[in-house]
């Protein structure tokens, strides 16, 4: 069967290789998803669907050989599994160098400090002494990350004082894993910028946008025409240069005494971007598909002066979103849901509102997820 | 596994069936395929499909036994499918007397007539001889339509004398299809305006949009939000009623002398709507999609105050426009292809750009089409 440009192999079956499969239909792109289970929300609504683990290095190159371009719903990729890619010869997007970094804190800021890129200043350490050591040079509370394996905020430890570091510090430098310290910087805003290269080497830059995280995890995302960001637009092409990307990346950045700050990227979709579904004429997925599969970059211009998304985080008593889509009657939300099994915290779907107001947009999209969810939403927020 | 609202079964594979399942993926809704065929351009990309004719009683009646709510990507729905569907009890969206009059022009214009709605002058007709004493009364030149199987032009015929329309006439009387002759009225403009009413009878009314028809063929759709529409907008809205609508509906309509006249229906997604998935909140497939599951309809505000949509035809050579596609450098433009296997003539695909400017929008469109084609936009056109 005729098909347009490579075929196109996604390594996971969540939510982005949901959205990568939206974007992908309008452009006849074929792709193929490997899916751990069969209910994965991407796996569920697709023709073509390999089930295997993305951890088990044989499932991933038998699937891979089939496909002219991998790319993954993730980036916690095992180093087994990426070792069996290179020996393949598999085209990676983003490449297997790429992915090493970006899977990897401790390699992300190391990279950053060879680059002179800002970032809050840091150390990384092997075990408690050394930790403790750190802990009296940049003084408390200070933050401490395991380098590799965290996300959503997991891996992620505000430390007030020693006796918090001490019994974590423990456990990583037990189970082998490096550990970061950093300053706690004062945070006055968290940004994030998607950028997307492609194999030639042509950048587009997404629009910046504010995020809220709440116990690390991301809850709110704004998009404002009016609040420009020209310094982490720069910051983001130095890091796409440095990492050498190929697709798109999320550059999470904190803003804090007036200075922008690298926090960590992710070289893949990213819950900063959804947004762009709805708010420019090319969304990060279809981007992201664009730059892996040869056709020319889309436009990124923003078609509307404020979109605000929220997320819907299963709710506590365990009740799914899904059961009050029918009683929503909110004409302005777009609501994605991600087909996955409603469980307490687990990211289940997001609502973007676009418009002229940044207070109207944020309130509309709160409500409309408040309804979904029967919660009201967190006091950080109010 | 949880899903949101009914099973929805779509009968029919087409472009429609697909953009359908790009509208149902965000909202988590069940829809379900009936495809003739494999290859078909939403069955080559859905896990739900069923293969079996859209003509065949028995392997409809069967398709649709497994869903809640069934609805249709052509109208041309056979009296031996409805009689079997309205036997087996099935919620079908539009429903069968609707679709009854979607799918007969005779009917259409009876109804329009009864409900005193604007059109063209109009006689319904059955022989050949019936046919040229209209023609005399009526005088030429004049049109003559087949009551029911035509689309795209075909069923439709331009009569400048008798000689033109006795031959026609004679076919269609022999082989027991009722005729319309109408006034060939001078057309200043066609517009086609998309109306969606849902089960609890709430209707919402897309922008009014201007089409560009060449041999009967729509190739260009614009929206342009300085042009106010409201009799078009009223119109729409007494049609839908007439016709007892569920679903969204296509009316196109006549503008000449200062007046508007209907031309005809389609009770379904159209292609005049396939603006709307860029310009508007809420596309014409999402809302026929919340119009027939029990959703609240989404907001038409349009986001954008041009867009204008050039279908891509299949060209006369035979080539594919996929093979072009990774040449295309038109940022702006949203390249929708629908999967189809290419021949000449074919709608296999539309370009849609949004912006400020009608003439520029347009010509981007166009000059997209003429890449993916190889060919020259019309004469007509320029």
């Amino acid at each position: 069967m005729h098909q347009t440009g490579p075929t196109i192999g996604i390594i996971g079956a969540g939510q982005l290789a949901r959205m990568l499969i939206e974007a992908a239909i309008p452009l006849d792109l074929d792709i193929r998803i490997l899916a751990a289970d069969s209910t994965d929300g991407a796996a569920r609504i697709w023709h073509h669907v390999t089930i295997g683990s993305p951890d088990d290095p044989e499932a991933v190159t038998r699937f891979a050989a089939g496909c002219d371009v991998v790319t993954f719903d993730h980036e916690l990729v095992s180093e087994s599994v990426l070792i069996a890619l290179e020996q393949l010869g598999a085209r990676l997007a983003p490449s297997a160098a790429t992915l090493r970094i970006a899977q990897n804190k401790q390699r992300q800021r190391e990279l950053f400090a060879r680059n002179g890129l800002p970032q809050p200043r840091f150390r990384i350490l092997h075990t408690r002494h050394d930790a403790e050591q750190a802990g009296k040079a940049i003084g408390y509370p200070l933050v401490l990350k395991a380098a590799a394996g965290g996300y959503d905020g997991r891996g992620v430890w505000t430390c007030a004082a020693e006796t918090n570091l001490t019994p974590v510090a423990d456990q990583l430098a037990a189970r082998g894993i490096a550990m970061i310290t950093e300053t706690l910087v004062p945070i006055e805003r968290e940004l994030a910028v998607m950028i997307a290269r492609d194999m030639r080497g042509r950048i587009t830059v997404l629009p910046t946008v504010e995020t809220t995280q709440i116990a690390g995890i991301c809850r709110q995302i704004v998009y404002e025409a009016e609040a420009e960001h020209v310094d982490a637009t720069t910051l983001a092409r130095s890091v796409a240069e440095a990492v050498d990307l190929t697709g798109i990346m999320a550059v999470e950045l904190f803003a804090s005494e007036g200075h922008l700050l690298l926090n960590e990227i992710a070289t893949r979709p990213h819950n900063s971007g959804h947004y762009s579904i709805e708010a420019l004429t090319t969304s990060q997925f279809e981007q992201h598909l664009r730059a892996i599969s040869g056709l020319a970059p889309g436009s990124t211009v923003p078609r509307t002066p404020v979109a605000a998304t929220v997320n819907i985080l299963g709710p506590a008593d365990g009740s799914d979103p899904r059961d009050y889509l029918a009683s929503l009657d909110c004409p302005d939300a777009k609501v994605h849901l991600y087909g996955k099994t409603a469980r307490p915290g687990r990211k289940l779907g997001h609502v973007t509102v676009c418009g002229d107001d940044r207070a109207a947009c944020v309130e509309m999209a709160w409500r409309a997820v408040e309804h979904l969810t029967r919660e009201h939403r967190p006091e950080e927020i109010q």
